[in-house]
């Protein structure tokens, strides 16, 4: 059985939002999980209550009586909301009473404390935060998404092994392929990072990397090397378009609603709004951390958290954490 | 009349597109400017051939022989093509022979051109291209969108005043809104250069700046301060960002071809093609010269060449080059 642990008072709707979505992963997904439900009982059971078909002997409550918030800045969090569903779940996860954990709480806690109490795989000097983008044909993982907002260039070489490594055990993409977010294709182009990150990259025989990429080859497959899998930039060029991206869903729909009404509400349109709703997505990988720790949007559907544990419980299935721990490990040597 | 030198050879289908650009200036705009085709002669003439109709009075040839390509080097263009359409374009320019130019050629030559022959204003440390993004209720500015991929804390700040002086003047939006690119609204969000430029833009009394804005808020306005009329950013997160906007409707198209292929053929559909289409969007000026060079994109159509042109026009008509200048000498006093 695979042992998951689950931030149940995390997400802006907590724990409402996280118990619903523990009910639709124990109900849709395959069963060799189980989930721990860390949080404060006395508003735990009442959302349970609220499920009857739920299959409680695959869920147990763990207490916690802390809340880590949104505006809780993110090291004072971990050192003083120790009986937080924060730091217990992870805690869990670190003595190994949890294989993996998910939250929907604060990510620049989620981040801090993840790496402090899971420390980090020998030979990655940062753990960053991956993000999936709703993309043609299937979605594509950046990264980082905004947790490191300044990267060196070394960096940016772990975030392609890091996100290289998930794809191909979460998501079975063989040999998945990596490019490098620019300005422009040419070996010279970008800023001194960059520049010095693409070197880097092209020297590295244990990735399929493509070369630099520029924005318009995201999320559209580039015109020479077809779809890439995973693209690698910094934080911040990573979170903004992030957002950049979660906002078209709105531009659309208020377009729509501008110009022709009558569409927005035609039943052809769903297959375009469901895919660029970021809430059908879910969780975005912490990697780089010894453990499978998923961090998902504050304002995630159940339908979001579900997906979280599926990707929790197939990082743990396939062993992508010791398939991390080999690669940076011979990289070292 | 306000005289537009034009780039007959600059763009992918020179001077094709250029000359039916300038057809579609001279009969759709009012008519107090006229026009100076640069280039090649006997390249330009069959294209004017080919529309009759055009007003001859209001356009001459001044020819150009060699022409810069799309693959030249910016400054050894500039040093070893001075016969091309660019150079001969921009002297026009510098010696007071046309009050502005516009071309669809190489960027980096057009840029580093201007920045050699018509020089700073005073004040300003770099040029920068800002460029449109299609955006709700109006289309925004981007600065800088690609030109300078490592910018300091006083560029962006300059590129603030650059951009909100041209839409006052140009686009006409009175007292224009200014945000900040970054990764949160927080004071303390954002690299170094980021965090420095917010407290620098915070302490202008004279941008009507808003703080710092999120990748959502660029072209949907933003929850709290309604739309915001310039985003200023380095040029490596413009880029991005602009080229991952212009492929969001190569994704749309995509989208609908594979899901509802009957959808993408209905005339409901173009009103949100075509303003999600960079083609009707014109040119980016570039800012900071003495002077009114537009860029196009090297795959403009006619219809993008005009509304350059008209952009070109209006900068002249309006002062703006007078007033980056007052606005920079009074910044510097």
């Amino acid at each position: 059985m695979i042992r998951v642990a689950l931030d149940a008072m995390g997400g802006d709707n907590a724990p409402a939002v996280e118990v619903e979505g523990a009910a639709l992963a124990l109900a849709e997904l395959a069963a060799d999980f189980s989930l721990l439900l860390v949080g404060r009982p006395e508003a735990i059971e009442p959302q349970l209550a609220a499920h009857p078909d739920i299959d409680r002997s695959r869920i147990s409550i763990v207490p916690a009586t802390e809340v880590v918030t949104m505006d809780d800045k993110p090291l004072q969090a971990i050192r003083q909301k120790r009986d937080s569903s924060l730091v217990v779940g992870l805690s869990l996860h670190h003595e190994g009473k949890a294989d993996a954990f998910v939250s929907a709480g604060n990510t620049g806690a989620t981040l801090a404390a993840a790496t402090v109490i899971l420390g980090l795989h020998e030979g990655v000097d940062r753990a960053t935060v991956a993000s999936f983008f709703p993309a043609l044909p299937e979605p594509i993982l950046v990264l980082d998404a905004g947790a490191n907002v300044d990267c060196s260039a070394r960096e940016l070489v772990n975030f392609a092994h890091l996100g290289a490594l998930y794809m191909r055990d979460v998501l079975h993409r063989e040999n998945p392929k990596v490019g490098l977010i620019n300005v422009g294709e040419e070996d010279e182009k970008g800023n001194k990072i960059a520049r010095e990150a693409h070197l880097l990259l092209r020297a590295e025989s244990r990735l399929n990397y493509v070369g630099n990429v520029e924005g318009r080859d995201i999320v559209v497959p580039h015109p020479e090397h077809g779809p890439i899998d995973v693209f690698v930039c910094d934080g911040f060029v990573g979170n903004v378009v992030l957002k950049f991206y979660e906002s078209m869903s709105t531009l659309v729909k208020a377009l729509l609603e501008r110009d022709t009404p009558e569409l927005l509400r035609s039943p052809d349109l769903r297959p375009l709004m469901k895919f660029l709703d970021y809430g059908e997505y879910g969780g975005a990988p912490l990697l780089g951390v010894r453990g499978v720790p998923i961090i998902c949007h504050g304002s995630s559907t159940a339908f979001a958290v579900k997906n979280a544990i599926r990707m929790a419980v197939e990082s743990v299935r396939t062993g992508l954490n010791a398939h991390i721990a080999a690669e940076f490990a011979q990289h070292d040597g």
